[in-house]
């Protein structure tokens, strides 16, 4: 079993517990918070031991009638890999530890490429992955971007990528982030980040991307539009999206045509927390201009890396011969079958 | 088993089902809707027969690859119960089928009170429903003012209350309601309609309230006061609400200020779609001003009548010897404790 | 004077009124409204004779306190030219009224092109409405994406155009309209039909355009990248947009990077309601990718049109000798100098 | 003339500049920013001199073309009354400048009310300003409670008030604040602070007040209840409201049921930035349940204390010889008529 211990209890690493600790070859034997919040009682009530930050504040959450297991430190010496899913900019700042107690550790996008020296996204590079002590598994968008342009290249050569992200303003809890009522350019310029950040991971891929922040909650949507090298069709580039582990296709017949009926469907269809861990493609938007390809994809931002962060543990760990052998483990395991 | 038939597999409709589906003593013999959708899939995929309002449409659920087991008449016959979800206004008119086929029917808060002739909250009124043939649920305001008041009173007697509901302007999965950026006074006259609607349960009730609505999605907001006749500290309320199988206390402890960290918790506790079937009274807000007691309460629109319908079909079946012998049922069937 | 009436004093048609009754040459012998509003009142201030389309509603806007100067054929046979305001899918059932009358009449974007037989921008084709009966000005998208994509066609050739329009989910006084929390696509199938649209007034320009309904309510913003045919620098295109009198930049040094922000400017700045008539296109966003040049350009929905309307009037009316000539008149009249 | 400088030129110092730019016995002599942004320029176009807290920033405004006047130190000695417009908690700290100058100083309702020892509401106490160095202008919310409960107290005797304020999340402009689509509760304990920031204007009123926070950028809507002490009749609560100078009706022929309609009225007849300086009561809304007046008023956040400062200013300089006389001086000179 490869002990994992998670760095930061919050939406990703929430998420990343559960994922682990419904794997067959994995466990959890630790989560961190740093102070007493709805999400340390659900570690309680999930049974995940509970470790904190600063043990000088244990009795603040004795007083909420929380259970903690020690500090930090003594988790990460029981682990065999560190997720850390603490806020961007943070998890940086652990590495000397990390480093210190011989740990192999996990970043999130949220920190560059440099943190690891390796970006990772399983469906496109998972051998690389393989005994790393250090990996980056990139962001929600750029792991979504990935997957589509990497599956697309792979069968009919990706001569240039041009994308738009229309990004959700906050996640649905968190209550203080805005706007309220504004398109936000984020940033003004372009490109925006994201094309640079698919090259980390496919650094042969001609991409621009542009970027905006909206006001709402649920799923990021990507406006994508790709030159390919060979004449392909509508239903072969459909045909791809079905046999991908990671893709799956929103299916005009539902009537859906938006992510708030997007996640009712999920949340129907009994996936915990609504959670959709594939690229949402929109069967109706995929089309040829020419050579052209277009489509709309919705990526669910609290979601879909946490599929990828298993995948990276099992890669480092060397505990699966290859990407599909490790996509169909961690899949099968959440009982997860693209929509 | 009581054979229940849910006519309206929408936002109610689809939860009462699954709610029916998982009780010891009944069954679901069929939904029904009027055309393909997300949710038809969804009835399939839950395995609920599929009733259609009008059978010469058969043809475009079957090219959308929905079973259709019949249309709703059929259903109808073959039900010991009606529970009709479909849109307020549309239910009145379904009324006289359930007359020619002598079935019983429930309809929900979106009928007029004289659709049934007894509006019921399984807390307040239970005994009354034993037997009826029609009963109308409440909506999700009026039972989260039922079910508190009616506790409140009991203890020490409630001389007058004054309330006003904040209002979410859509459910989550309804994108072409809004508003997008206003308050809306929903009526701008006061009374609005919920003070004589709780007063259709508990008539003796002297209550006036005032309801707008907001852009958001999860939740109303009561900001209640009541003139309470008996002394009382925050103590005895909290124990009430405690003690109560349909109030839950939101402590302090977690942090959570808001109906969206509410949902977060709610879907991070497990809660299937994140439904919240109980008042969630914010322990923290609840305290008196001399004689007046003042409390915040957030009411889960699509989730709280729920429950309350399984109730009402075993009064109206005498499947159970009173209110708490079937609230107990009802909420342990659901794996339901207030949180 | 050029006598015009406005049917439908709407969103649209109150700026029209507006902007008409401060030209030099231009009076507003009327504008309607079908029933009693905040909007009606506004029209009695303005000094605007109201016309009512059934004149057996009279009695409703007495009552309100409101001044009715008649019924709308009146009003259509004192006119010269008839700005048809009226709600999308309206305006087309009125074309016989105006032929009866022999009246000269201008229709908005939710018409079809073929309402008119010709679709109008006045920077592009200004000439060919010369002494025309009818017009139709197109959608404010569609006057965003020809304003700009003419005027870098002009100078340096334009071999292809893409571009994602993002845009608002209603007018900020509409309140039962959303989306509240969701991305919607609009259409799913790409193309959406604002390329087709520019193509109505450009008919030689090679465009594919998506588009999707944010939970907003000030304006669209359009991520735009076309294909050159000479070579160009950000420094040049800068420059046309400079010169251009439809057209403004938002500098860098305004720290301006949403649509709110840019509002909150118009509004300080003086601007009557806040309206912004000219493309607002972001300097910093403006830079190329070898030939392909990328921008973000935000269009307020409400406005842009207002001004195109203005010089339809002059151009079916032989008011001016070319469009600079119009434009520089209009604008004038507002005193709008592009930002 | 009294010389006022601005210090703070944001969302309530632009609007109080231009308010006392527009006073026959006033004139501004100065306004301050931090750094280069929008506002910046505005001030320059509008014609107020511009100090910057550190003139070592100075070369910042020049790269931005913004001219700067001096360092704010400079502009205070100038100054008779200094406005401060600091964001909340920093007001405080400009104090000794204020008083090592020996100048006047007006501070908002972000700061404590010790920090003057005086906390005004011109038609509730102009009187005991007279003469003060140090006043602070109460809060929007408090502003509005104020108007609404005293001129009532003063008619009929208020025994008693309850009122629950829904607040608006956060200024149009301001596109980092949330919450995107959530009810907070602001606090979570009851009463909020309003009840005793009224009481710090009106000692002798009893109220409790419940606040929370809604996903909405124009105004507050307060729902208001008031014990009375003799009997009343609504039409004698309209009388009052109508011959008030700050509080304005909305009346039901316009149709108008929200803050977004109310604000495209605004706009349409004219107002400044849509800006509502009055207490907006639906006429509608008012009404009795036996000696229990209830109402609905929206309070525009960014406007109603602008008045309000004017003329704190005048009575400060001694420059009316009463309420009423410098109320009609900042209305007049306005152009301002409750609507």
């Amino acid at each position: 079993m490869i002990k994992v211990a998670i760095n930061g209890y919050g939406t990703i690493g929430k998420r990343v517990a559960d994922a682990v600790a419904a794997q067959p070859d994995m466990e959890v034997i630790g989560v961190s918070k740093t102070k007493p919040s709805a999400e340390a009682f659900v570690a309680n009530q999930r049974g995940y031991p509970l470790y904190i930050a600063e043990i000088n504040r244990k009795p603040l959450f004795d007083e909420a009638g929380i259970e903690v297991a020690g500090d930090v430190t003594e988790m990460i010496k029981q682990a065999d890999v560190v997720v850390d899913a603490t806020p961007g900019g943070i998890g940086v700042k652990n590495k000397k530890l990390y480093e210190l107690h011989g740990v192999k550790a996990i970043w999130q996008g949220g920190e560059d490429h440099e943190v690891a020296g390796f970006s990772f996204c399983s469906s496109c590079n998972f051998e690389e992955a393989k005994g790393r002590q250090f990996t980056r598994v990139v962001s929600c968008n750029t792991t979504g971007l990935c997957r589509i342009i990497h599956a697309v290249d792979e069968a009919f050569g990706v001569k240039r990528v041009r994308a738009t992200m229309v990004r959700r303003g906050s996640d649905p809890g968190e209550v203080k982030k805005g706007p309220v009522d504004a398109i936000v350019l984020n940033p003004v310029e372009i490109p925006s980040h994201h094309g640079p950040d698919v090259q980390s991971v496919l650094p042969e891929i001609d991409i621009t991307t542009m970027a905006m922040i909206v006001p709402t909650t649920f799923m990021h949507m990507h406006a994508i539009q790709m030159d390919l090298e060979k004449e392909a069709t509508k239903e072969e580039i459909i045909e791809i999206i079905e046999a991908h582990p990671r893709m799956g296709l929103v299916r005009g017949a539902t009537g859906i045509k938006s992510t708030a009926e997007l996640k009712e469907f999920a949340q129907d269809m009994g996936r915990q927390r609504a959670d959709l861990y594939e690229n949402c493609i929109f069967a109706d938007s995929v089309g040829f201009v020419g050579n052209e390809l277009f489509l709309f994809q919705a990526i669910h931002q609290e979601a879909d890396v946490v599929v990828e962060n298993v995948d990276a543990i099992r890669a480092m760990m060397n505990g699966a011969a290859d990407a599909a052998t490790s996509i169909q483990m961690t899949n099968e395991a959440l009982g997860f079958h693209a929509i």
